[in-house]
């Protein structure tokens, strides 16, 4: 089996080019690879250097997002063929709009939130967190509710990096969990809250990193805790995420799109 | 000047598609464009139910990231043109690599952390958070080392979510800033340090809405402390960025590539 070097070549972070190509070589499970990032590629004598490194592995595969020509010909003079986002994408979108595009760019077209939003969501996140600060819940996106350890607290900080959604979360303890309904604070909030779950032997393995042989890491204490904080969640017709086998970024997504 | 509809459709969480639809578009300036996303689209009814909210839009454009061609079809059926990400570029690595794509792939070949990596380093981020636990610094990846509201806490929690870095951050106070030298804890971990900083306007501007008119706030005052760590980041040789005009995926790139 062929093993292939990976390089992922931007002019800016990076971070765009890296998830395609991941997912393009997620459709080739039979060869092998190892990856590089070369980001910042910005200037011809980035380019060349970039060249340079990459000509000394092979084989190479090259994916790139690289806005302007000027910057993807090093790679063509030295024969390096480039998996380019704007080359293989722009042509064709530029063709059904009928105009060419224009590499400099730079426009977002406001699809992305700006940095202060983004930056004003995670400290609202923070200041948020774990059922504080409860009188602020009405500047709340939305409210991440469940018991210990389900992965409230990342879950809210990727929601306000990704998307600059501010999203609170509060705990329910085992005291909340022995009421008939959701706390007061929360009900007033019904139309925000979303509720994690989690499978009982995930909670309790994580817990158990935490609180080795503890009452609260037993699989019996976390599958009450998760059972009762279900029951609240259907009686208060919350949306439910087991987010058991998912990743930060679905568990993101799945939260800014559910009902 | 014509108002598209742009609508990024993925089987999974949208985040791919929606970064390369925002770089793409970036290069058509003179178009006016509105985004919505349709994540999960993970089965052929699904695929049918977008088509059908697409179809009642016009002009639209359709990037996607669709990875199995029977989702792609109800689109084509539908003379709904797509621009999609494995249909544009997994045909051109199987030339390269002489073999085909395979649709459900799902291998992600270590490109990516994995989900409790990427936890763990969310919580040390938030357990180092603003100089807590110095005695754990042995345990970071990098330490960001800045004054106040320098943006030390996102970035640190961004390069967790997306890398799997374990960040810390040590915030340099008016006392710190008033000695020769760094902190003893920070001295011992100079290979880790990396100094934020950013223009003294800016950070008064961050500063101004937390405290108005405080002489924390002040220009004077940043404009002094942000001089002094410098210069204590030059003394110990910790590379400086300035984060003045990134967002916050720029910084955490940047930290990542650091020297």
């Amino acid at each position: 089996m062929i093993n292939y070097r990976i390089f992922c070549v931007s002019d800016h972070t990076g971070v765009t080019v890296e998830a395609v190509a991941r997912s393009v070589l997620a459709q080739f499970p039979r060869i092998e690879f190892s990856s590089t990032t070369l980001p910042f590629v910005d200037s011809v004598e980035r380019a060349r250097a970039a060249v340079a490194r990459i000509a000394a592995e092979s084989p190479a595969l090259v994916f790139s997002s690289l806005t302007d020509s000027s910057l993807r010909e090093p790679f063509h003079s030295a024969g390096i063929m480039l998996f380019d986002l704007f080359e293989l994408i722009a042509p064709a979108v530029g063709s059904t709009l009928e105009q060419p595009p224009t590499p400099s760019g730079g426009r977002t077209h406001g699809m992305t939130p700006g940095y202060d939003a983004r930056i004003d969501a995670v400290n609202f996140a923070l200041q948020l967190d774990d059922g504080l600060s409860p009188e602020r819940l009405d500047g709340a996106d939305l409210i991440l509710v469940g018991v210990s350890r389900v992965g409230k607290t990342p879950s809210a900080l990727y929601l306000a990096l990704q998307y600059g959604l501010r999203a609170a979360n509060y705990p329910l303890t085992p005291d909340d969990l022995e009421q008939p309904v959701l706390p007061a604070v929360l009900q007033e909030h019904q139309p925000k809250l979303r509720g994690l779950t989690l499978l009982p032997e995930r909670l309790a393995a994580i817990r158990q990193v935490r609180y080795p042989d503890s009452r609260y890491a037993s699989l019996a204490q976390c599958r009450d805790e998760l059972a009762a904080a279900e029951a609240l969640f259907r009686r208060h017709a919350v949306p439910i995420l087991d987010t058991t086998r998912m990743s930060v970024e679905e568990i993101a997504a799945r939260l800014r799109h559910a009902a």
